[in-house]
């Protein structure tokens, strides 16, 4: 048995999950001792503002009063614009969750004719397991919480981002290193909510349940699914609703500001501008902060529930079982050391400094985790197990386990970095890019959709590596903790991730208060190092989502009872080539959302600067209203199809074709999903970074291709249009697509297994 | 046993062929009667030209004799140019042949240790069969048949266009409809010859190695997938030399030529106009020619395989063995008859009389071709008959047979009509993507892409219910059937695929001969139906080989020894997933390429503008030659990584990881190279077609989006330029990489067989 006995587990995991949110909260106090409130920051001390220290430098054309009551003014415009979408669209989300509950309680509940009487256990036949009725009762339960949670867990991040925006935007004015914590600081707030959260609502779920259910493991992980499902349900139409916002906003601002009235990014005189920062907020925070969510859920479900059947369920072996709620508590904790690298330790002075940090933060993250998992797979974990997996069983050793994790936690990594290779305007493939643009868009296009291809290449290596190794090890299990290593560091990734998208708006804000250019250069450079952090994050999203996929669907046809799931078979295959069609389908729908929804905001933006006297000259106001009306209500609209298409695949071919063809479906949609989700995403960072790169201007080489305005740049703007609905909408939904299908399908398994395929039965 | 006799048999299949090869010589005869020198002309009846029909119209400015001397000079010009590309790109291409030809016989005689023994047959133990050795040998041989059977495919295609393109364009001067026949006859040349050498070379061979093989069809059959490898392989170079060619001119010179210029296309004035019309040749002509042949020479082959393991096989039934070659005949001849319906039955006199011209041609042959298929199923098989697969065994009638085929037939149709819809701008969705222009170019590209992932959906649906159906009803061979039914039509089919090349040309030689406005319209107008039906032909040879593949992985799995390919085991899931990212490589490095090379060519380009004094104003001639050179060598540079990936990677995965890993590489690379090569294409398609409508101005919307010139038609002349490479170049070589990988595992499962998969065994 492991050394750490079942009361210390029990004790660990909330205390770790606790200290989580402390942390949060007080990078929370920190960030709020930057007063928004003009007389609050006099207050303070006359010229300083919080910490202390005072201005180094003094605004130009505008007085300190003035600059913090608009930027606060910005800040509750966003504020309540990104309030008011997210509470519009849970609204709708709302009923549809209510919706799909009720689905997953009849078909659940089905199995076994709403009997309420114990029946045969799946896996041992010989004993008595909870009725199918309950379990589709607590599975309802969690899959509700789970939304709940996610839910949560996106409008906090939202809360803490515009909170953060402006006063970042502030701090920027005492230099660079102090507006580079406070968004950092920002980040690890919502990164260390979500992570704490996610994991104390699982941890307490899983003892409220087995109260029911005692002894029935097999049962009470099942259950305990429904909590990865609702957490993706709520991503999906938070990531595609989020994402249609923002890029609609973003394309349609674009289109007329820079490229047909050649006015600045984020001028308060673009009326589209309001809807813009709320975009960003929605849709990368929000809609990141449910996805990376989801991911984290659903790989711990996936890991519970292939446990539950291994030599640790069957021997009752608390600790054991646990083990993968142990490993992302040892997260937590790595993560706050790793936190007090970038905000105490060091401290970033300059530009330049900013990308190695977040860099670092990743590196000092996976080293100091790989320590940590090696103590905790030593504590936790028997020296020896037995895995049970589709009919045969492996014995791994607790060594071969960390190995496993560790593998997945070293993946990530790497696809982080290759990610950060053709993303990063440091190097060259996106310096190629922005080349091309000395021939036009075209070229422009064209080399970014071919890098945007060849930067799949390493990423699915080490996916199929790990992937390989893993489940030579420890079959799915090994799978499952491998993509549970992926996202150890989830605090960490989300704290870096987010960061991008405050960087961005405390630029917006800059700009809107018309601060002077010396402050907007800062964010810039806070921003640009945002974009490739957001493309890395996206990076790990994917890559732990393939790995989460790949152990929910082995779960899957563990509780389907399918024991091979042949190519060879035509059922199968016909699966497969359309679940490969998958991605594609959604994709046309996603990109398409967002070309429409920005042809009517762009019309909006013309109409607006054609009508409305003085608008260019800045002596009138724009209808900001409108203009975030329109991207409510077409992202509202639009989600609908794509989230449809999602939910119901997996119903509908589970129920008309049975497991197995389902099983192609998820396989394909594995396959093809990741491609393209890895490339669109990294497309489209590498069209925005290759404009940025002409725009800074600062190398021999940047500069003969710019400056701003130039033909080249031109060129530029219009590749990093194209890749907004690629890089924000379209791409990083596919990795909730893949996840919440295989999720989806373990949950209904014992529906599928017993009443499915009715369309090949009856014909 | 089946009605026709083994020696009717015998008779019908060279008959066939010969009479398609007599159809070719008597179409060509006729379009040579168009008279390209001026004497020849003259002599022919003054004002007269072939046919003995006096000009309906007179050229303004140009004398009669000046445009025929000229048009002259310009065919030969491209002619050369596309003759000495060839010989260049053979070279190369035959010393890697050579070398192929090197390790196929070594591998594959290595089977058995180079001995000369006959050994147990694969299948039935208790028979003795040929020695490896031999059918390496002659697996040899056949390959080397094949790729010189698809090398004189694709040149004498080239010929016979460069032939008729200028004869094209003398014949617009009479009317559109005697130009539309010009070009429609030249296309037939290319189609009959195509179809009827292949079918007869294919015999041929079979009929030789008879003679060494006898009673072991095993061996026999074997043996002859090296024809479909030989063929594979030479189209793969050609596509991808051919594709990197023509696309790095065009691009070139349209970024020069429209963009910066604002001068025509095609206008004389532009350097790279010639080795832009070469690209065509080489290209879209040749390319196409030997990726059809390819296609049609691996069906035949996989077809033939799996028969030689059924009950003909094992009976010796010669006449149900040669239903492949039996229903390829009945093609030919049907074929023929649609052809007539376009030039002899009905005459075409308007321009929108054309489109449906050639749409007519699809559906007659369809239908007539149904009837022919039902007549060859009663008459060549026996009424029952039993296939083997993977272990297990399937009886099927003859009528079950031919509702396989049928339903392949059937399903190119569908998936030539959604191609059609989704790229001609007589329907909504490229009228959808032409109105996006209005916001410029970005907003063009967003909903391009999004129509090309959209376009995919149905035709993966008609492929996965002809799978279902055809394996359903005659397992592998019910597939191998179905893909050959699709390309029995292959004659028509590959006659309006040419002719759009050759319209495309036309244009281009009317242009540049200083033609009057009025031919250019009608060249135009020919064209624009022509860039529908490239379409069309792509989406057929997509689906193809879709088909063809699967077929081909079936044989394989089946020589191979495999009876599952298990999704669930991770050395065949690392394929699946490494497979899926294939066709992701070699678009990045296709694409790449033709983006350098197009760099190159706009740097020559704008080189010779500036240095040139005159050239602008028509008063000095450019450097053809150097643009000729720079395309020859940037292709055939660029196509040896693309090339070596797909010739490599079988070989690698198969020695290395083993025949399971390999086959989850085949499946992958099948369900998502399907994808991006329906979507590249159309997305392609669609663009093109975008342009044109603005160009055209047809309709009241399509003049509110021009003229040309307008920013609208700017933003739409870009989306064209990004679908270039993604139409001509990635897009249709991905099907070829599909195809070749599977043929080549067959023709190498023996080896992998036997000595494949070291990796895992040693470690």
């Amino acid at each position: 048995m492991a050394i750490l006995s079942p009361l210390a587990t029990e004790v660990f995991i909330p205390v770790a999950a606790v200290i989580g949110i402390v942390f949060a909260v007080v990078q929370w106090v920190l960030v709020s001792r930057v007063k928004l409130s003009p007389t609050a920051a006099a207050a303070s001390g006359g010229g300083k503002n919080g910490y202390g220290d005072y201005l180094i430098e003094e605004e130009e054309g505008l007085n300190d009063h003035n600059v913090v009551v608009k930027c606060a003014e910005i800040q509750n415009a966003v504020s309540e614009g990104a309030t008011s979408f997210l509470f519009t669209e849970y609204q709708y989300v709302g009923i549809f969750m209510s919706i799909f509950a009720v689905v997953i309680f009849l078909f659940l509940g089905s199995v076994e004719g709403f009997s309420t009487k114990s029946q045969p256990c799946t896996y041992s036949k010989d004993k008595y397991c909870k009725p199918a009725l309950f379990t589709a009762l607590f599975s309802t339960v969690s899959f509700l919480l789970g939304a709940i949670t996610s839910l949560v867990s996106g409008f906090l991040g939202m809360k803490i981002a515009t909170y953060a925006n402006a006063r970042t935007t502030l701090e920027a004015r005492k230099g660079v290193g102090k507006a580079f914590i406070t968004a950092f600081r920002s980040g690890a707030v919502m990164g260390f909510l979500l992570a704490s959260s996610g994991l104390v609502v699982l941890y307490i779920t899983i003892n409220v349940f087995k109260l029911y259910y005692g002894d029935d493991w097999e049962g009470l992980f099942e259950s305990i699914t429904g909590y990865g499902l609702g957490g993706s349900s709520m991503a999906l139409f938070g990531r595609v609703g989020g994402g249609i916002y923002t890029k609609a906003a973003d394309v349609g601002a674009d289109l007329v500001g820079k490229v047909e009235r050649n006015i600045p990014e984020d001028d308060p005189r673009n009326p589209a501008v309001i809807a813009d920062n709320v975009g960003d907020n929605v849709g990368d925070i929000a809609g990141m902060g449910s996805d990376l969510f989801g991911s984290y859920a659903e790989s711990s479900c996936a890991a519970l529930v292939v446990a539950s059947i291994s030599s640790f369920g069957i021997d009752h072996d608390f600790t054991g079982m646990c083990y993968p709620l142990l490993v992302s508590s040892v997260g937590i904790i790595v993560c706050l050391i790793t936190t007090l690298f970038a905000t105490d330790f060091f401290e970033v002075k300059a530009v330049k400094e900013i990308e190695p940090a977040l860099k670092k933060q990743l590196i000092i993250s996976t080293a100091l985790m790989t320590v940590g998992i090696a103590v905790i797979s030593w504590l936790a974990l028997p020296a020896k197990f037995t895995i049970y997996n589709f009919g045969t069983q492996k014995d791994v050793s607790n060594w071969g386990l960390f190995f496993c994790v560790a593998i997945g936690l070293w993946a990530g990594l790497i696809i982080g970095f290759v990610t950060e290779y053709y993303t990063s305007n440091a190097y060259s493939p996106v310096q190629d890019v922005a080349d091309s643009c000395r021939t036009g868009a075209a070229t422009n296009v064209i080399f970014g959709l071919a890098l945007g291809y060849k930067s799949v290449i390493i990423p699915i290596f080490a996916i199929a590596v790990s992937i390989y190794v893993s489940f030579s090890i420890a079959a799915m299990y090994g799978i499952a903790v491998a993509a549970l290593g992926m996202l150890s560091t989830i605090a960490t990734g989300l704290a870096i991730d987010a960061y991008g998208p405050i960087s961005d708006n405390a630029g917006g804000i800059a700009e809107m208060a018309g601060m002077s250019h010396r402050i907007r250069e800062r964010t810039d450079a806070l921003d640009a190092a945002g974009n490739t952090t957001a493309a890395i994050g996206k990076g790990f999203a994917i890559g732990s989502a393939a790995l989460v996929s790949l152990a929910l669907f082995g779960a899957f046809v563990s509780r389907a009872g399918v024991t091979v799931v042949d190519v060879l078979s035509p059922k199968v295959f016909i699966g497969l080539i359309v679940g490969a069609m998958l991605p594609y389908w959604f994709s046309a729908m996603t990109m398409k959302s967002v070309g429409s929804a920005a042809l009517k905001m762009v019309e909006e933006v013309r109409t607006q600067f054609n009508t409305i006297p003085g608008l260019m000259e800045g002596t009138a106001k724009p209808d900001y209203a409108t203009c975030v009306k329109i991207s409510t209500d077409a992202s509202i609209k639009e989600m609908i199809p794509p989230g449809a298409l999602v939910m119901l695949t997996p119903l509908i071919v589970g129920t008309l074709f049975g497991v197995e063809t389902l099983s192609g479906v998820l396989a394909g949609a594995l396959v093809s999903g990741v491609q393209i989700a890895i490339s669109a995403s990294n497309t489209g960072g590498a069209w925005d970074n290759a404009k940025k790169y002409i725009e800074a201007g600062a190398s021999e080489h940047a500069r003969t291709l710019g400056p701003k305005g130039s033909d080249c740049h031109k060129a530029a703007v219009i590749g990093d249009t194209i890749g907004d609905p690629l890089k924000d909408t379209s791409g990083p939904s596919l990795n909730i697509l893949i996840k919440l299908m295989a999720v989806e399908s373990l949950v209904f398994a014992p529906f599928f297994a017993t009443q499915g395929g009715i369309l090949f039965k009856y014909l």
